[in-house]
Order: structure tokens, then C-alpha cells, then sequence
């Protein structure tokens, strides 16, 4: 997850030694496996990827030509290939361009007319300077591809090279060769659930990344997801003490867990901060107690999610109303166009139910504030917020209708249940199909606001025709951004720094198995 | 050196272990210096280097923001300098570009438009992904430059970079603290004298290299003055040795020694074949001798040098006329538009002159058939090459007149003194002032035929013009081509991948030692 930037450079950190020990012990190992070529490929006059005849393989390479190498699916891990020389000894140094792909589109595009607003940095490509042939070559840094296009930008007029071997050390915190088998009936859902868990599988390193493309980081909003899909998967519960422990043991000085933590190199909080994500890590350590027992951790990390809702409940005003400042927004959905408001206060709603289930859960007892906080904001959005005539829930001081309300104040269940059947049954007839959405993980919400509603049909449909859509377009693994209406968006102005690979997009697997879909 | 590209795949070299071992037991030690920058430099809008002002070096850079470092003068080595963020934890990789040039020139030319010949691999760049702050960054590749210009491809909006402590770790086989003074009480011909002193320690490394920035590597041709300059100079003799035994150590199987030799990596010679550099090793090694004394080496190494005369005669027929295959062609000088049939006649006069000095120097007997060649070699030229009435040699079956032809011709001292001294003076009316000569390699053996010819202020002036003429142009050292008549000349179709120091070129401070300029 990325979108605004927030610059937070005077917020304080107080790192928690304990917690970061706690972290610390429960630290998987990856788990590598090797998989070598499956297709040599090229580009056609219409600059489509086109198999290499099998005879072109081995033909010697010189300044300007190419190979496309491509692994048959998505894998993160360290390429190697070994390159070898044809002609006279090596006259002048060998210069390679990598350029590293999750889909065939990103190689079409020139990173010198890059001009987005993400940093250019995260255009996966490397150019090299080799000066011993023959070598096997091992490229330093991680990626995250299935697709690699070698450009030979110089060998001399006196040899050329040829690469032999190209193989992907994979790394996964899971064991790629031991997936489990899907459980749907319906073979179109069943390949959904492959290519989720497949995500998932690719983005669980030594943390729950969101896109080991981009940002390469533990998120909470993703984590939260992430956990559940792991749940109904790979089980790999230890993955999910360790990510917990991090956002405890390193919150600012007022308490608050970051949005996300920096894994790579120094361990370090962002400062950027959400209310929902921050929210999150309740509804998290909930599920977590939930599903693995482990009341102890439960009873550990109870204060720091305790300490989040008391953060926010600071802004529920005397009525029950979400006020919250600017620095700590509510992230819902990319984009800054529609009115959070009321997403915000369904967020607040929810996460409030998940913390009496979680007090509940370790056997403690409820101060009734908590109870009296979730009345209060409750009658105030079944009051305030919710236009009767309509049907619907509105945002903000222009009264706005948008989809977001409609999906939070669902989850929040604000409304008694058969009522909110009816909401989602007019969202369903006022806001389907779908446009201006971009994120599985909104798509995530609305789907599960569906199945929880009674609307399982329209909620299983849309995991077809979402979550399927992309594998019309022959998705390995399921995207960060996808727009039905626009094949070719990216929230960051070119699909080069798009991520293919997004945590946030996993979770069919936890729908299909949970609802029997 | 380096200009016509030679393909012999077919042939086959016999490795002499023990001259091998030889060249081993008489490596250097490279010598290293660090020497931190000594300005800050910007373009200004006529994209001219111009000083940044004081209060700009430590404002932290972004996107497309650069820096140009200057380390004062000319330096062979390893680029380090400390990168520090500001702002935020870092959200994204780092993106730089370096660009390492000898002259200013250089940064000026982008090399994503170089379409010229020579390997691209040779322009002196890097983009490196840095994915850790703060660093000390330490190049791992060895370059040779005075300038560095370092691009910001990308940071993230969240955060900058400065850069600190840029230096450079210089490295060569003599100490550059202790340079030898000038010897001429010409102020110019005094700052000629530095200036060529400074190219040839620069040059000097593992090996004689031809260019530390391109090949980087050991040509016979260029080792012969070379050689020469460091008798004058550094007297680190033992380099001498190492290299004439690389060249004695990796023969063909029929005795030929190599144009070159690759000595980064694996020790291998070149499948390059030039008749002179073949000779220059006799020439060289009368030079070794007569400097060092070292008669043993002398000895060990003369059937190497007899066998280079050996095969260059078998191509001397019935009537003393040198006849070369197209598969051992003579050098003379970048080009081949000029006929260098007469040229190379003369090198083979003045080598076998070489030859039999450097036989009676080690105190050997000489077999008859060398004069006996040397007569028949010398009769031939005067009979069938000299122009009696223009006073000049001729060349080839359309009796080109050109400059190599007379300046070989002189150096060979085919005519008498007096007469040798008449042809250089029509010579000088004839071809002065020289165009068309783009390399200071030739223009050395002018310069030598001059001063071998009583035309001392000739000689003279010609150094301070062509040499000075670089001088002229800032050169901290001198350069592998300079063409008065066009001062962007470049034999690669760009100066991106000219050598800005260069071997050939460093026989001045030899030259006006020797001739008391």
C-alpha cells in the first residue's frame, strides 16, 4: 500500500526492547527453491513476447540484441545465469541491461520516459558492466519476475556472448512446493484461490511484505488481510507473531503503531500514520487469538491495541461523531476525491466490536466505556448519517453518496442485520458494476460487505469478475492496482512501478474458504 | 593503442612457463595515494563547468539534481565518497548515475547518442541502486578520471542526499609524490616535461597499460616508449622486465609475439598481429639492455627477439624488398589511407640496426645474414624508393610521397648522414606544418626524426606546438589522439571513448631529456 506521502519529521519514537526480542524470536527462515527457464523468448514485429525458435537459442550475441528469459510464473528471488564468450579474448568490458518484469507490458515500456511521481528507483533494472568472461553471473539484488530482458549493450566487433542456465533462486517464508489445494467446487474459483495463495506465498518473506516489487514493506492494512488469508492457507502463524511484535515494539512516544515498518536493512518505523491502519491492529490481534490459542501473546500486545482504540476514541466528539485531524487520516481507499467520513466512522465501529471480541477472547474483563463508545457512535450514524428515504449512508458536509460508506457502515453492522441486507442490497443497485475503484483491497471490503449481508451471490460474482478479470489478463499473481474499465491504469502515472505481486490482493482464498463459495 | 580490429581465430599460442615465472617474480606493488576533491563544480547555463558556490555543496539533492566532482588533475583509481539522507527513513532504493571523465568535454555528451565503433562497454559510466543510508559508498570498479559528475536518477519525495567526503584512492607502480623534476629551462618544454611525466606514472600499473581509462592494457607498441620515457623518468625498471617477459612468455607456436596482451583477469595475449610492434620487442630490448646492464635478462630474451627478426625477414625477397602479408601488417600510424610499404621497410632497417647493436651488446657473435639483410634492405631503398630529383622516398606502385615514408626512411638512416639530414629539411618544406596525423604516437617519431636529423628547432618547435597544443586545451595529461587542424577529433566517432591519457603519448619528457632541449 502507497499513496500520499506524509512528512511527520518531529514525531518520536520509543522502541519497546521486549517486544522487539519477542519479534526478534520469532523470525522465520526463508525457504529457497531453484527453478530454471521454461521459455526463451522475443518480440515480434508488433512488439508482442513470441517464443524464440529453438535454433536461435544458442546463436551468439552482439551489441543491441536480446533475450527475453521467462520463468513460466512469478517468483521473487536473485536471478543467476552464466554467460560465455564466442570469438577473440575479451577486449573491452561486457555491458548488460536487466530489465525484470511481473507482466509482459512493463517490458514495453522505456524507464527514460519514466516521469511518474514514485520514485524512479523502483524500476526493476539494472545495467552491468562484466569485466572476466565466461562468468556465472549472480545478480546482487532481490527482484520480483517472472520476465527478465537482457539488452547486450556492448560486447566489441570482436566476440559476442551466450547465456546458458538462467536460473531464479526463489525465496518464500512458505514452502512454494507444498500449496494447499483449493476448495471451491467451481473450477473458475479454484483458480482464483491458486493464484491467491500464490500471491500470498510470494509475498510472505521475513515479513508479510506488500508487493516484494514495491514497497518491499510490512504495512498494517496488508498484514491485517494477509494474516487472515494466511490463516485459511500456509498457517504460518509465527510470521504473524513476529509482524505483530514489530508494530508494538517500535510505536511513537504517544503509543501509536506506525502504518507501516521498514524490514530491510535497520528496523524502522514509517511516519506515516492512518487511522484505519493504525485501527487495524486490533482487528488483527483479534483474529490472531482467534485462530492460533495463543492467549499469552493475546495478553501481551492487549495494552497496544487497547492504546490504539483509546488514541482514536479521543476524536469521537460528545454525540459520537469521528472528527479526526489531519495528520491522522483515514486511508479507505486511494484517492483523495470522495468524503471518508463516514467509511471512517464504520471503520471505528467495527474495530470497536473486535475489541470487545478480543477482550472477551483473553478472558479480561470490559470497562464499559468501551460499550458506551460503540453505542454512542453507533446512534450517531444510525441518526446523523443514514438518509432513510434513500436508503443509504452519506459523507460529509455536501451529504455525499459513495460507495465507501455504504461498504463500512455494512461491516460495522450500524444497522440491525436485515436492515443492512437492504443497504447492501440498494449499494448493489445503485453503485454496481463498480467504477472508479482501483484497489483489491477496497474490492476486498465490498466483497466481504456483500457475504456478510446475505448477498452471496452478487459477493461471489464479484470475486469472479474482479479477482477473474485479472487472470484474464493473465495474472500470475494478483495486482496492487486493477480498473476493469481502464486495462492499462496505474495510480503512479506508468505501469513500470506498478506492483503485480500485492499482498492486498490475496485474500479470495479467505472469502472462498470462509463463505463456502 | 588501438584502431583496425584483427580476427585469427585459427591461430595458436605456446605459453613459456618459465618466462611466465620470470614475469611473475618481477611484479610490481601498486602504489596508492588518496586524494580528497578539490572543488565543487556545477554547468553553468552555457553548460560550461563553472564553481558551485559555497553555501550550495551542502544542499541535499533529489530527482535529476547532480553534482560534479574535480579532483584537481588526473588520477587512475577507486572513487569513495559518504552518502547521508535527510528527511525521512528511506521508502525507495536510491538511484545515481556516475560519470567518470578525463576532460570536461566528456560530461557533455550523453551516451545514450554514442554510435560509434568501439565498444560502448568503454564509456566511463555507472548507475548504481543503493538501498541502505547512510553509506560510504566504495566503487568496486577501477576508473581513470579527473572529473565525476553524479546524477540523482531518484530519491523518494520523502527524502534527500548529500554527498561528503568524496576521494579518491589512486594507485600506480611509481610513487607520485616523488616525480622526477623537469630537466629543460624552457618554461613550456619545463611544463611539457610534467605533464608527460604525470601520463606516463598513470600509465604505469600492474603493466605498461596504453590507456588506464581504455584498453587498459599492455601493446607492444606503446611499451617500446614507454619504456624509453622511464629511463628518462622513474627508472622502475623492473616493470620493463615483467612486461618483456608477458610479451616472451606467450609466443605462437611459430615465435610470433602478440601486438598485446590482456593482463586484467586471466593473462592472455591478443590474436593481434602488427609487424613493427613484433620488432619493437628487439628495439625494446636493445634499450633494456643498454639502460639496465641486465645482460642476463638480455640473454634469456634474445632468441625471442632473434625469432621476430627471423620471421620478418622470411618476407624480405631476393632483391631486399619487404614484402607483408596481409595477416601482419604494419602499424605505422592510425589510417590506412597512406600507402606504409616504405615506412615499414624503414622500421625493418632501423630494428635490424637494433638487432646487431643489441647482439654485440650482450656480447654475442653476429651471424652474417643479418648485415647481409641489412645491406640488401638498405640498397633496395635507396635504388627503388628514392626520388633523386624531389629528394624524397616514395611508397607502393603509385609512388606516394607521404610523411611516414621520409620520417621512417630518416629513422632508419638508410641514406647517409648529411643526406638524411637534406630529405628531413624538404620534408619540412614539403609536409610542415603537419595535417592529417591525429595521434602523438607518430608524431614522436617525426619529432625523433627531426632531432636525429640535425633539425634540433624543428624537432623542438614541434614539440611545443603539438604537445604544447594540448596544454593549450588544459590537458592534465596527454592525450591517445590530438589533431591541431580539428580539435573534436575522435578516431571513435565520439570522445566519449577517446583515452585522454595515453602512453604514446608520453615521450616528450624522454625526448628533450635526451636532446638537451
Amino acid at each position: 500500500m502507497a499513496f500520499k506521502f506524509q512528512l511527520n519529521p518531529d514525531i518520536k519514537f520509543e522502541y519497546n526492547p521486549e517486544f522487539l526480542a519477542r519479534a526478534a524470536e520469532n523470525e522465520s527462515k526463508l525457504i529457497t527453491h531453484q527453478h530454471v527457464i521454461k521459455n526463451w523468448l522475443t518480440l515480434n514485429p508488433q512488439q508482442q513476447l513470441t517464443s524464440l525458435p529453438k535454433e536461435l537459442i544458442k546463436v551468439p550475441l552482439q551489441r543491441d540484441d536480446y533475450r527475453i528469459l521467462d520463468f513460466g510464473t512469478h517468483y521473487v528471488g536473485h536471478l543467476s545465469l552464466d554467460i560465455n564468450i564466442h570469438g577473440a579474448k575479451m577486449d573491452a568490458p561486457l555491458t548488460l541491461k536487466f530489465q525484470f518484469a511481473e507482466i509482459p507490458a512493463e517490458l514495453g515500456l522505456a524507464s527514460s520516459n519514466y516521469n511518474g511521481w514514485l520514485s524512479r528507483s523502483w524500476i526493476a533494472e539494472e545495467t552491468l558492466h562484466i569485466d572476466h568472461l565466461p562468468i556465472h553471473l549472480q545478480l546482487p539484488r532481490r527482484y520480483s519476475f517472472r520476465y527478465v530482458k537482457i539488452t547486450v549493450i556492448d560486447t566489441s566487433p570482436k566476440w559476442k556472448i551466450t547465456f546458458a542456465n538462467p536460473t531464479i533462486t526463489a525465496t518464500s517464508a512458505v514452502d512454494e512446493s507444498q500449496f494447499p489445494n483449493p476448495t471451491s467446487q467451481d473450477p473458475e474459483l479454484r483458480a482464483i484461490e491458486r493464484v491467491s495463495t500464490k500471491t500470498l506465498a510470494e509475498c510472505m518473506q521475513t515479513v508479510f511484505e506488500d508487493g516484494p516489487k514495491r514497497d518491499q514493506r510490512l504495512w498494517l492494512g496488508d498484514l491485517y488481510l494477509q494474516a487472515l488469508a494466511n490463516y485459511a492457507t500456509f498457517k504460518q502463524n509465527k510470521l504473524v507473531t513476529h509482524c505483530l511484535y514489530l508494530f508494538a515494539g517500535m510505536p511513537t512516544t504517544s503509543g501509536l503503531v506506525s502504518a507501516n515498518i521498514f524490514t530491510h536493512g535497520q528496523l524502522a518505523p514509517d511516519d506515516t500514520f492512518l487511522f484505519d491502519y493504525s485501527l487495524f491492529f486490533i482487528s488483527c490481534l483479534k483474529d490472531y487469538v482467534l485462530q492460533t490459542h495463543d492467549v499469552s501473546t493475546g495478553l501481551n500486545l492487549y495494552p497496544v491495541a487497547k492504546k490504539q482504540l483509546d488514541l482514536a476514541l479521543k476524536h469521537l466528539n460528545g454525540i459520537g461523531k469521528l472528527q479526526l485531524p489531519s495528520t491522522w487520516p483515514a486511508f479507505i481507499d486511494w484517492g483523495n476525491n470522495a468524503d471518508k467520513t463516514t467509511a471512517g466512522q464504520g471503520v471505528l465501529i467495527k474495530v470497536l466490536r473486535d475489541f470487545l471480541k478480543l477482550t472477551t477472547n483473553l478472558g479480561l474483563s470490559i470497562n464499559r466505556r468501551y460499550p458506551a463508545a460503540l453505542e454512542q457512535a453507533v446512534t450517531y450514524a444510525q441518526s446523523n448519517l443514514f438518509d432513510i428515504k434513500k436508503g443509504l449512508f452519506f459523507s460529509g458536509p455536501n451529504h455525499e453518496f459513495n460507495l465507501y460508506s455504504q461498504v463500512w457502515m455494512a461491516l460495522s453492522k450500524t444497522l440491525p442485520s436485515n436492515e443492512t441486507t437492504k443497504l447492501m442490497t440498494t449499494t448493489y443497485q445503485d453503485f454496481f458494476p463498480v467504477t472508479g475503484i482501483a484497489t483489491p483491497y477496497m474490492y476486498h471490503f465490498i466483497v466481504t460487505a456483500l457475504l456478510e449481508s446475505g448477498l452471496k451471490a452478487e459477493g461471489r460474482q464479484l470475486i469472479k469478475t474482479y479477482w477473474g478479470g485479472m487472470l484474464t489478463q493473465h495474472a500470475d499473481t494478483f495486482w496492487e492496482a486493477y480498473k476493469p474499465e481502464d486495462l492499462t491504469y496505474s495510480p503512479y502515472g506508468s505501469p513500470l512501478v506498478n506492483s503485480y505481486c500485492h499482498a492486498w490482493s490475496c485474500t479470495p482464498v479467505y472469502l472462498i474458504k470462509k463463505y463456502h463459495l
